[in-house]
This record gives structure tokens, sequence and C-alpha cells, in this order.
């Protein structure tokens, strides 16, 4: 069945399963968006407090991003998101790294003025060996069930 | 001269140039990335209340990420990000948009706990013909000059 706001019920968790940071891509996303030295070159990352090259944040988020759909989105009424309130990248995260997705439902609110739809206030993590090196809260619009088309 | 934390000073404005957002690449991203319908499908994209595929948000926060590397970041004394307060999606953007990028400065804190660094508080936005399509209020780390090297 169709997962629509309905579904979203506040405390409810979500295993969003898990990500390993692939190094080619992880640069070719770098070389692209965010060329800044500790994200695509070596021998300038070993010279910064990270020792050596770290994935760009927005990549992280990429990666999440796509757990999430897989997981939660896919099949579902999404009509994609207005934006967040919080982004924190606690620890940084490099090639190779196993990351593993999980989500959390803070607040489900019917919208006020389009009954179709509501808010979904989540918050995402990605974790390494069980700690934190990315979060994020952030609202989802979903379609209700009784407008859930196909 | 390289940027560092002192050349940054609260109501500062920086001008970060113009990108134009590339259909292949945007729906690579988004088949990669965040395969929604509404970002990858054109025959279900038109179902939906966009009317057609709009770019994944996560792409469009790319492509201001690069707009920004390229104009304050490259040379700079940058240390990353260790997050952001705020990312708002405020308009759909699609193939073609013409989207120029806008930076303020909010604040800037020396680190109470690492003299050699602070804490620059930025307001970003990508706009179309003038009007916002996202904005996002983050903070970088920057060195400072006494430290800077190179």
């Amino acid at each position: 069945m169709r997962r629509t706001f309905e579904d979203f019920r506040a405390g409810d968790h979500y295993d969003l399963g898990t990500a390993v940071i692939d190094e080619a891509e992880m640069l070719a996303f770098a070389r692209r968006f965010d060329p800044q030295p500790f994200h695509v070159d070596p021998e300038a990352a070993a010279e910064t407090p990270f020792g050596g090259i770290i994935a760009s944040g927005w990549f992280t988020m990429a990666v999440f991003m796509r757990l999430y759909v897989d997981a939660v989105l896919v099949g579902s009424t999404s009509q994609g998101s207005p934006g967040l309130s919080e982004l924190r990248w606690l620890l940084p995260v490099r090639a190779g790294d196993v990351l593993t997705g999980r989500l959390t439902v803070l607040a489900a609110t019917p919208s006020p003025t389009r009954p179709g739809r509501g808010t979904v206030v989540l918050r995402g993590e990605l974790l390494r060996a069980g700690t934190p090196v990315m979060s994020s809260t952030f609202r989802g619009l979903f379609g209700r069930r009784d407008d859930a088309r196909g």
C-alpha cells in the first residue's frame, strides 16, 4: 500500500539501511561541486586538521537522501520538501566508511490550508559504527490518504 | 592575498556569479541520489503539482556550493563547516534556469577555544531573475591571518 501522510506518527523509527562511501564517486562529486583542497587534493588535505581527504558534506547528505528515498519515499505520496531547520556534520566522513541511516518522525501536522496534504518533521542521521556522523531535522510534504492517487 | 577569517565582516556582500541548470546533469544527479518521480520521470512529474520535472533540492544546493567555492573559498583558509541552521527551497528549479548566487556575512566570531580560527555565519541565496529560489544560513570555519600558511 502506498505510504501517505497518515503513515507517519511522532516517535516512529525507520532503518534506512547501509551505504558504503565509494572513493571514486566521492572525489568526482567534490571535483564538480565542492573542490576545496581537503575534498579533492590528497597532499593538500594531509596538511589540514583533517589529515587527509574527507567527503564533501553535500556528498554525505546526498548519500543519506538516497537511503531515505529507497527506504521511505519510494512509492509514497511525497510532494517534496520546503526545507530543513538543521544540518550538522558531526565527524569527517572518508572513503570506505560504512554508514547506516536512521529516521525518526518528530511531528506530523495536516496542512491548515491544503486539505490534501500534511507536513512531516523528520530527524535523519547517518551513523558509523553506531556513532552519528551527520544529523538533520527536515520537513517533508506528503499527500493524504483520501487524496492518494495510484 | 589569501582570504582569512579577518576578511569577513558582518554586512559584507559577495556576488557569486551565475550557473545554468544543465538538464542532463540535473537528471543524472537525481537518478543517483534523489530518484523521486518528480525529479526523474517526465510523465509522472507532469501529474504532480510541479507539472513537470524539477531539480532535486540537493542538486540546487550543490550548484550553489560550487559558485561559493569558486568565488569565495578558493585559496582561502576555509576549514570546512559544522553545519547549517536553515535551508529553504522556495521555488521549483528546472532545467535551463539561470541562477545567480549571492552571499551575505551575518556574523564573524573568533573561536573562544581555538585561537587559530573563527566561525563565520553566512546567508547564501540563489536567485532567478532577481527572485530567490533557495536560501540558507550556514556556518564556515576559517583560519585566522596570524595562522595562515601559504
